[in-house]
């Protein structure tokens, strides 16, 4: 693969330029190529801007609305209610985070149901924004069905991801953000542009019959399927992101929403589910800090085990340009 | 296996005089032999009378406060913090329970944290109590460690079971209950029991080294431990279940638990997070139960596939007499 350094500076620029020439506002694409960069300053390349065709794609077709103005308002004190107006996720983030963690704050626990939003990132900027503040977050979101649930051979959930990030009072937060599909989209179509065979139990192909192929998984380009993580197990958890992320939130499910797409590469508008705690508070102790600290430092006496994020939070650390795969620099360039 | 049939009033009978025997108090006997026998009922075995044996270990040594008197109180309107003095799970959660579910009612969301409670039986009928009444639930406990974190060779996890329901207008709630380990330690020990290999990916021997022998993963009978399911996604949803059951609700992870305890085959004294939602509020929109059964009804559709607590559902309707393990049956017969 031929790559190319950019600064993170370059890397927010080429973001920013294709999504304003899409017409997006300023707001919103300042706000998404922001994403994008952490994303490829992190090293979490299938969020960065491997993303931005697709984000571009609706901003072109009109899926999403360009000009999106969501709407916050307190349902109860501990409900926030947030109407994304059909843009692109972050934009709707940054009108509720801080809202539902003054909440939380205050009363313990809260929760922001968004809904009419567009959400093509991880998940990890949600739940770290909130860890950053002192809060426990939990955040998941449903997508385009992909994953056969376990002991079917056709499409019903999405990839439906989960994020967690526990809050550190001397030290950065330990987040998990994780597909809980075998694998990601993103990783799955990484792995079929640069022609890497899968794992077994990753996926099924169109007929049910389980491969190693990418190409066949894709269920664009093969029309298969992916498998949940971790057997049944995996399964109950990846149909409990459906239901909070769908109908918990007033939104539909993965093949509900499914059938009102445009199928333009971008992504189908949803719903997304964020619980914030603050364990100053729900603890009613001091010790909650030393006690996860207690579990953190046995962690990481074992060899070579890391802390969920800390492999992002290391790489966070250079502040010095990124390699990035030259043909989708030129891809995103000519999108103008 | 030698089993004997008794009636369901015959199984609470024989939980609650083997508790009463041991000094435990009418009320919280009564609560522990009704959840108990309801296990039973349901098929749920390794959460029913296999449990008396350590429910009355605990009592006699003193672990468990056989006269405990749970302290339930509102932190913040959305906040309940329920002091459970040492007495069994069951206990505390008639008296919160109630008290979670107004709030979440009123308020959408609320959360109950549980500390000093002795939790020995499955989660469902937690979740399930909040799902009858309408709200989304979702509660977890942390155990004795005995789980290997992806990577290790050494037992840091509880078996750290996860449980959530789901409510529904016109059916039963959907519920799963499971232990975020590749298999329950109840479910291990019935396997030693009845002389059972394990598949593999199960656990490890002392050594760290894969087995299917059960007797050498029980930490008890063989020093060994088991996987957390799914590899590492499987792994981190296990931490998040020490965090939440743990330092968020003012209690200690499980190898810091595991320090205090006695080691008389019982609970140990540890914590409980409960969460309760109304999907009538947190959804804003009349859909959120037919969006559900879509889903429900999409799943219901493929061949052999059962919904989440389908099975105990259909166990249930069933009222005659059980077949129990004689031995077991004479086992607690004898403890009086």
């Amino acid at each position: 693969m031929k790559t190319i350094d950019l600064t993170l500076d370059e890397i927010f620029s080429l973001a920013q330029t294709a999504l304003l020439n899409a017409g997006s506002s300023e707001e919103m694409a300042n706000i998404v190529a922001d994403t994008v960069m952490r994303a490829e300053r992190d090293g979490s390349h299938s969020h960065g801007l491997f993303r931005i065709p697709g984000y571009v794609a609706s901003l072109v077709s009109g899926k999403v609305n360009a000009n999106a103005d969501p709407k916050v308002e307190n349902v109860t004190p501990v409900l926030i209610r947030c109407d994304a107006d059909n843009g692109y996720a972050p934009l709707a983030h940054a009108r509720c985070l801080d809202k539902v963690a003054d909440a939380a704050k205050i009363y313990g626990i809260a929760m922001v149901q968004i809904t009419r939003s567009h959400h093509f990132a991880a998940l990890w900027p949600e739940t770290e924004a909130l860890a950053e503040k002192g809060l426990v977050a939990f955040t998941c979101v449903s997508y385009m069905p992909m994953v056969a649930p376990y002991g079917a051979k056709e499409k019903v959930y999405g990839s439906n991801p989960i994020s967690f990030a526990w809050p550190r009072k001397d030290d950065a937060p330990v987040v998990f953000d994780m597909a809980t599909a075998a694998m990601a989209m993103g990783d799955i179509q990484i792995a079929a542009r640069d022609g890497k065979e899968l794992p077994s139990g990753v996926g099924l192909n169109k007929e049910g019959e389980a491969t190693t192929d990418p190409k066949d998984i894709d269920p664009k380009t093969g029309g298969g399927m992916i498998l949940p993580f971790g057997g049944y197990k995996g399964s109950h958890i990846a149909m409990m992101v459906e239901l909070l992320a769908g109908p918990l939130v007033g939104e539909t499910v993965s093949f509900e929403t499914a059938l009102k797409d445009n199928k333009d590469g971008g992504p189908p508008a949803g719903g997304q589910f964020i619980l914030a705690m603050s364990p100053e508070i729900t603890s009613g102790s001091e010790s909650w800090d030393s006690s996860a600290d207690a579990l953190f430092g046995r962690l990481k006496s074992f060899d070579h085990l890391r802390l969920p994020g800390e492999r992002r939070h290391k790489n966070r650390l250079d502040t010095g340009p990124r390699s990035v795969n030259t043909e989708l620099v030129e891809k995103i360039r000519s999108l103008g």
